[in-house]
């Protein structure tokens, strides 16, 4: 089902989501030289990743996945989880990440703003998509929920922001990584829920555009 | 704010998110002796945990967070992060959990199933019980939205459930441990999701029933 012989194999699509790993990658690129890794594109307008080749790979149907063929094929679905098993054994000194066993609370701390965006900011920004976006149904009830949501949690990251860091996790004023690079393509695209303006968030447009201004990141949103 | 002396405090109310906790703190009493744990009840329905001195625990205003005393009254919010949090520090033989270091497929396998709860599963599920039970309007096309997508998802549980397991994650036919428990108490609830029988899901309807027997379980879904 897909074509290449690299290291690792991407099945992604232009998502917040897929943007994800696509952007750790090219962080460990840039860092490190590699993983080199082949992307499968997945249309997820055709619902291919609903077929049952892609189900034995992803009971849940969804972008992204990934396998690294130099491991036995190990097949890892979840972004976040994704991108914690990409930090465990590509990241070897530890950049991008915190090592559990020698620093415990900071790896917490990171799994902590891991969870907030992967059950806060994804689904409830995705909600906005779907009813301002999608919908068959013009809910005006529906549509203010959840661009009230997103809102509510692009505060949540403003306050830890404001609180003397320039990243969500880490000592002292934080170190770029997993939990930035896990919650930025959702911010990135506030626009998309119906976030006009970061304005009233000074410290996440600020995060926003540090990030922003990363070749690695670029190269990453660019995929596939 | 807290009363107390136990070795944690347990900011929870009767929730499925609290209830994970509860449940995991239970089977560690009960397989270890402890640690103990001071339960401070919050009722979210009075926005108690919106108040500033919550917000300073935990930015996001939501429980279960934890405080823990014995180890310089360090702070986990987001539930699936207080798990992971308690199986490092206190399951020490990793009955419920795995060493990433020494077991770190089983690892990332767990955390797939916990990410795939805690995007999944709990978002749905929540607005499912929003729109069938709390919303001010009437929306068949959100409640069904959620209903549907609520049962999409225990499909998937289903499916893994169905390929020779007794439980989401270890290997073999699993282990009860930290996967289940992330995402039990939520299914527990699928009748007040409006999704009134299991018995299109015959593996899911038997794992609930068996964690369902455990005495631990029946604890901790008695806090607060």
């Amino acid at each position: 089902m897909a074509s290449g012989n690299k290291q690792l194999l991407l099945y992604t699509g232009a998502t917040p989501n897929g943007h994800k790993v696509s952007i750790f990658l090219e962080e460990l690129k840039a860092a490190y030289g590699g993983p080199d890794y082949d992307v499968f594109k997945i249309d997820i307008s055709t619902n291919v990743q609903k077929e049952p080749w892609f189900i034995k790979l992803n009971p849940n149907g969804r972008i992204p996945t990934l396998v690294d063929r130099s491991r036995n094929n190990f097949v890892v679905f979840e972004t976040a989880a994704i991108l914690l098993y990409l930090q465990q054994h590509y990241d070897k000194e530890n950049k991008f990440g915190f090592n559990p066993a020698t620093e415990p609370d900071e790896y917490s701390v990171q799994l902590q703003w891991i969870f907030f965006a992967h059950g806060g900011v994804g689904p409830m920004q995705g909600q906005s998509h779907h009813f301002n976006r999608y919908a068959p149904e013009d809910l005006p009830y529906a549509k203010k929920r959840y661009i009230d949501e997103t809102k509510r949690l692009y505060g949540v990251l403003e306050i830890r922001l404001s609180q003397g860091r320039d990243w969500l996790a880490g000592p002292g004023r934080g170190t770029y990584g997993l939990a930035d690079i896990n919650v930025f393509p959702w911010v990135r695209i506030h626009k998309w829920a119906m976030v006009e303006s970061l304005d009233e968030f000074p410290n996440l447009k600020a995060w926003v555009e540090r990030i922003s201004a990363r070749p690695t990141v670029q190269a990453g949103v660019a995929v596939p």
